[in-house]
């Protein structure tokens, strides 16, 4: 099983304002940046909850399809009330982002997509991400809520391939050599 | 005139662990990465008083050639005493960023390279920076000395080029469009 982040942020590492505004990214357009060949390849979502409230804000259309998504929350979310979100794919877990992923491993899951801040840093800082892929807008926002947060240890990452977009985004695909 | 600013960073954007360390660069090895040609560019560097002490660390020899120097810093510096430091071109200045820049036009400075973790970000915040090169190393550290602060408001980027190199290093040029 392998777990990918696939993120969008500002040239200084912000992936959304302090209030959780995303308009900054619209400034790379609606042009496909590889968004779609990434979910593709994923099996299962894992999702912190602010993230996940904030996909809510736009649903419906419901945005995963069928796969599964796995809300990562401390505190009981009551997923089968809310409107528009599928009752047989969706589900809550908790705990460190360790028994997460054997758990998921364990069921089945075969590659992880790892989304919302506070769970990329977690599961980055537990050496738990194996591709990363950062898209970059061409703007400074001078604060906000970063992509990175502090680690344990340094990561070296191998660069894989970096492709650039007619309005200024900037995507670098890395392999995160996780220390053993 | 105008001002560039050229750097590396981790991929978590920051150019020195908090120490002032810049073991983590190296991870890109010493390929040629376009420092000599953005070097000839430039008449005048403008640099923090402890990037500049950072440099003395290392001379002789003396990286800046004939080049004007000026070292920015609120408190005396006796340049004149320091071991290796050409006498004739470099200079203490002090004041806000709009004064500095002030000051190096109207005695001929054509393209300033601002340098440093503060002044590079006095300088962003103040609107003067025209020309940001960012080259990425591939590594996360987690911790350390930004490269950007906060800012005053946005900071629109016009993407220019972006390039990678065979060791990982990934280098995107941006113009900067600083509002009026």
């Amino acid at each position: 099983m392998k777990a990918s982040v696939f993120v969008g942020t500002s040239v200084d590492g912000f992936i959304a304002r302090l209030d959780g505004g995303l308009d900054f990214l619209e400034r790379g357009g609606s042009e496909p940046h590889g968004y779609e060949e990434f979910i593709a390849q994923v099996d299962t979502i894992v999702i912190g909850r602010k993230t996940f409230e904030f996909v809510l804000s736009f649903t419906p259309p419901w945005p995963y399809g069928t796969k599964r998504v796995v809300v990562l929350s401390s505190t009981h979310l009551n997923l089968s009330t809310l409107p528009g979100v599928p009752k047989d794919t969706v589900e809550q877990m908790s705990g460190p982002p360790s028994e997460i992923v054997a758990r998921l491993a364990a069921s089945g899951a075969q590659h992880l997509y790892v989304d919302g801040g506070v769970t990329v840093q977690r599961f980055l800082s537990a050496g738990l991400i194996q591709n990363l892929t950062i898209t970059r807008v061409p703007v400074l926002i001078g604060e906000g809520i970063p992509l990175f947060g502090s680690l344990p240890t340094d990561l070296l990452l191998n660069h894989i391939a970096t492709r650039h977009y007619p309005n200024g985004l900037v995507q670098s695909e890395y392999e995160i050599i996780n220390p053993k």
